[in-house]
Parts: C-alpha cells; structure tokens; sequence
C-alpha cells in the first residue's frame, strides 16, 4: 500500500515558524517535539548521521561482533532532584534502560557520566547515586562505566547525569515503526500523565489534593512478558518528553500509517485530569516515564493485552485506537461526543526539564 | 611476587585531607585525581559499583552476546568550545574512541548526548556537531544514537557533550594494569602537556611566542599497530586529566609495582616546557588528548617502540622508564641530576575544564 510506504515530512505541517533560521537554542530544542526533530534533522544528521542515527528510535540496533545490540543515550536534567516516586537517579536508570527495552532488547549494562557544579552538596550526590544504584538493582542491570565532570558553580545546575545503556535483541525481534500497518491495535501500558504532574507539583509547590507520585520505572520485564506471547509486535515506544501525543506522531510520521485514537479509552487519573485541567495541560502531551506504547497486529492484540495486565506495571494496560490507512502520518483523536480532532507534534515540551 | 598482588591505597598517602567529610563538591573532584577517585571509591561504587566498574580502567570489558565489549563514557565540558588543533566536538569523539583502544578494542559504535544552554547560538552548536562528524570519520566509528537536553540560561554553560562507545576487544588481547610486573618497559607516544597549554593559552589569552596546537588525536589505530608486534602488551592509557602523572599513579596503585621514570626522557616540547615554567605548572601533570603511555614486556619492548615510530601518532614514541619491584605503588622520578623525586597523584586538576 503507498500509505504505508511513503512517510509524510511531519514538520512541514507542524512547523509554521522559520525555525530553521532562527540563531539561537531554545528550550523547546530539548522537548522531544518537532523543535527537537529539526534540530536533528537540520543540524546533527548531515554533521555526523549514519545509518544507525537516520533511524531515529528511542534506541540503536547495531551488529558486532555477532551479537545484535540495543544502543541508546540519554541526558537527564530534571528538576527538582527529587520528586514524589523518584529522583534524577531512578530517572537516569529507566529512561536508558526503558529505551533499550523498547528495542526489544534485556538491558544488559549502563554506563554513568556525572556533570555536578561546584558547590553541590556531597549528600545530595550520594543520594542520588543510591538511588541510581536501587534502580539498577531493581532492573537487573550492572553500571560498568562512569565519569565524573565538575563545572563552575553557576554554570552547570547541581547535577546533570548521562546514561548509556547496551543490551541483547533476542533473534526474531524486530520492532520499528516501519513495520507499522493499518489495522493494528494501539495498546497503551497505564494511565498516563502521571510523571510529568509529579515533577511539576513540587516544582511549582502545586497542590492538588492528593499527592501525585511518578510512574517511574523500568519497563525491561513487561515487554519480555509481551515478547513472550508473540515475538511479531511491531514496534514499542516509551511516551517521556511530548508524551503520548509525540509517540504517536513519531510512529505515524515514521510508518506512513494514520493513527485514530479514541479519547475516552485513553487511561488518565483523575488527579492528573484535574491537575491538567487547572493548568491548562493536555495530558496527551505529559511526559511519563514508566509507560509504553505499543502497536500489535490484530490477531495478538487480545493475548499481549491480557499478558500485560497480568504484569505488575501492565494491570491497567489499555486498548485506545489503531493504525489506519486514512490520513497517513497524522494522529487523530475521536472525542467523546463523536467528533474528532488533529493530535499534532508538539513544538517543544509543555513542562521543561521533566527528565 | 607478593609486591605485585597487594595495591597498596594509593590515597592513604595523598589525600592528608579530611575530604571525606568536606560537605561540598569542588573542582577537583572531577579533575582524575586524588579527589576523583575518592568520589569514586567512597560515593559511586558503594552505591553502584559492580565487577565492571570495580576494575576502574579507562573502560569496562563486558561480554554480551557471546561478545567481548569494550564500553567506556565521558563528559566534555571543556572551555573554550574550540580552541588551537581542536573542538569540543574533536575531544567528544578521540576521548571516548580513546578510551576504548586502551582497552585494545576496535571502537566501532558512539552515543552522543548534547545539554545545550538556552540561548546558545545555533550557528555554534552547528560547529561543533561538524567537528563530531569529521572527527569521528577520521577515527572510523559511526554515531549511532544521540539526545539532546536544554537547560535555561544561566543553568549551564553553552555546550556539554556526553559520548558513550562500544567496540571489540580482539580474542587474546587482556589490557589492564594488574598484568604490569617489575621489568616492564614504560613507554610514551610523544611529546607530553600539549593539550592542556593549548587549551589554556587561548582561556587565559596568554601568548608563549609560538601558538600551540592541541594533540587531539584518535589513538586507535596506533594501539592496532601495536598489537600487530605483540598482544602481549600488559596494560595502555591515555593521560587526560592529571597528566602522565595520574596515569603512571594509577598503574602503579592498580599492579603494586613501582615505576620510576627518567626525567630527561619524558619528552616535552619547548614552547610547552616555557609556558609550564611560566605558569608554575608540571607538564607531567597537564592533559593529554593524542597520547598513550604503555607498559611493555621488556623482550617486546624495542619490536613496539620501533612499530609506534613507524605511524604517524607515535613518531616520537620514546622510552621513559620501567616498572620496578621497589616502592610499591609509588612512582619515582630520577632526575637529571642524578636525584630522585616522588610524583605522586595530583589531589585535583591544575587546570579545570581541560576536556
């Protein structure tokens, strides 16, 4: 089918600004949205993109030495340190490992680069390093490798962390966009939104009633589970920066699939709707950082969704759209009163430093 | 011999400091020393540490997949972004590349993490990924993945370049310092402190009569060449931060041998022994960024040396000294005039922000 062959320019809709020509960085570069996408596209990809890069997952898959490798980097700088369900440290695990695990990949190793500013407490460090290590611990990877970097105080902002992470693709695990196709079923891993309130509440010492804590977590265990049922899913995303609604972007743009998704089967606390609903949020585009995507053929869907809520972090597992062959590269939504509505990529982040 | 199994703690001699109980990160402790590794042995590896990273080599050796992994990490955050010979991007890419070929590894695979600060000019940033292209062709390594982070004005400092690499480490090839026994040869692959007076002559604006360029270098294939005489050599590093003197401290803390080097047979170019006098500094402990110091079997030590000579990275490789079964763990220069000096490890970095 030519829907699925040939992916649509996503930025030549969503990007009405010349953003190309303008001189300086902006947050929204680092928000995972179009912004970022060019940056990419425009800057780094001609600089130093190879094959690898051009396919822009959430991870690389690489051949060497025999073995088929998951490869993926990540920089966190959210703030506050610590929030309610984790710190930069649990963070700095999951993320990298959650990446590598949407390859299909069992994380294997990570490594650590460190950037502290001068002046930051030595506790504050440790206990993100206890945290990083608990997190570890609970992934089951091992930290083989790490750097430490010590900038002037006011020019970096307490801690900054890299990680690094390799794993194994088992054979017969193939999961990429590309591989999309109309009619598979969208499944969604919990309730989203989740992450990105919790960071922002302590942050802005927002109160909401009750207290919202971080989905954060490592996912490795729950693709296994769903790899179990059948190794023919066709790609995983984990919705962080953007959220949910760049995930979809990204999936449709790169895939040349359409993708309906209906609005009400989306799983969103009531906490984190209020939360949203006071600040103006759409918590389509709220990071999460312990959730996933998947797009499964039809004749899984019912099986994988059944192993993921018998997961622990898959209970309240969702099915909410599918892949069409209308509209290719563009997500919409079907709103609860029968309309529908364009879930654009967003520009930047709505919440920056949620990482 | 009992002088080889037993490394001595090197810091119980160097660090008279209670720095254990210093409440604040400083410089130092990201300048490869002393403090480094104190951090490192006291924060990280009781709060993470596993077999890998225990083994505190410039890069972890892993199996994965049936392979034998080299992975490594590294933060740059050196200032000025570009200076004589080189670039943040240039060190991005040699740094970790660099790390890699000392564990003998093939460097195949970089991930590539950018935090930019709001407000950076595009145009800069585009430099830089450009000289992580070229760079990274001359080294022969692709980039596979990257993530771009942006932290608000005034939370950064312009630039910072996470890479991680993987690359394979050749059957028969077991490069670490624990193999290094009395009788070793010592030998450097060119003249030493370059990098760092480059760096620092455009930082400071100082002029020393002739401008000097960097030794930014990517060393793998040289380690290649060196590995063709012999894969019996016992262990390679590059010295970065802290110089040939953190490296040879570290080598000699790691096998519990001694090392002494002869003063006279370091060598130093003029123009960066001038500016070291000027500046009150010791080239042996200024940054390297293009240089290896090796520890060979005495009978293969003439084969290598003359191998190194023959390629363009060590066309002034010379002998500096040998390992020694006196003085465990310290290293010891000879000089000139026939005395003898302690060099021991730098507490921190002369000059900050080298790389």
């Amino acid at each position: 089918m030519s829907e699925t062959t040939e992916a649509p320019d996503v930025l030549a809709w969503t990007c009405p600004l010349p953003l190309r020509d303008q001189p300086r960085v902006v947050m929204g570069h680092g928000g995972g949205g179009a912004l970022s996408a060019e940056l990419v596209r425009d800057v780094f990809a001609p600089a130093y993109g190879g094959p690898a890069l051009s396919a822009m997952g959430d991870s690389a898959t690489v051949e060497l030495g025999g073995a088929r490798l998951a490869f993926s980097t990540d920089s966190f700088v959210v703030r506050p340190l610590f929030f309610p369900g984790g710190s930069i440290g649990h963070l700095a695990v999951n993320g990298t490992v959650n990446d590598l695990a949407m390859s299909g990949a069992r994380p294997a190793f990570l490594s650590c680069g460190f950037i502290l500013e001068e002046g930051v407490e030595t506790e504050v460090v440790r206990r993100v390093a206890e945290a990083l290590g608990e997190a570890a611990r609970t992934a089951g990877v091992e930290v083989a490798t790490g750097d430490t970097k010590v900038v002037e105080a006011g020019h970096g902002d307490g801690v900054f962390i890299n990680t690094s992470g390799i794993g194994l693709v088992p054979p017969g695990v193939d999961l990429r966009p590309q591989r999309v196709v109309p009619g598979d079923v969208v499944i969604v891993s919990g309730p989203i939104g989740v992450h990105g309130v919790a960071v922002l509440s302590v942050r802005e010492g927002l109160e909401f009633g009750v207290e919202i804590e971080s989905d954060c977590a490592a996912l490795a265990g729950l693709v296994e589970t769903m790899l179990a049922v059948t190794e023919d899913l066709h790609v995983l995303r984990d919705p962080t920066r953007g959220g949910l609604a760049a995930a979809l972007n990204e999936i449709a743009a790169a895939s040349g699939t359409g993708v309906v998704v209906r609005e009400r089967a989306v799983p969103v606390p009531a906490p984190v709707a209020n939360a949203c609903a006071v600040l103006g949020l759409d918590p389509m585009y709220v990071a999460n950082e312990g959730k996933l995507v998947a797009f499964v053929p039809r004749p899984h869907a019912d099986a994988v969704l059944a192993a993921m809520r018998a997961h622990p972090l898959g209970r309240e597992a969702a099915v909410i759209g599918e892949a069409v062959a209308d509209h290719p590269g563009m997500v919409v939504a079907r709103t609860g009163l029968g309309g529908t509505r364009v879930v654009d990529l967003p520009l930047g982040e709505q919440l920056p430093r949620i990482c």
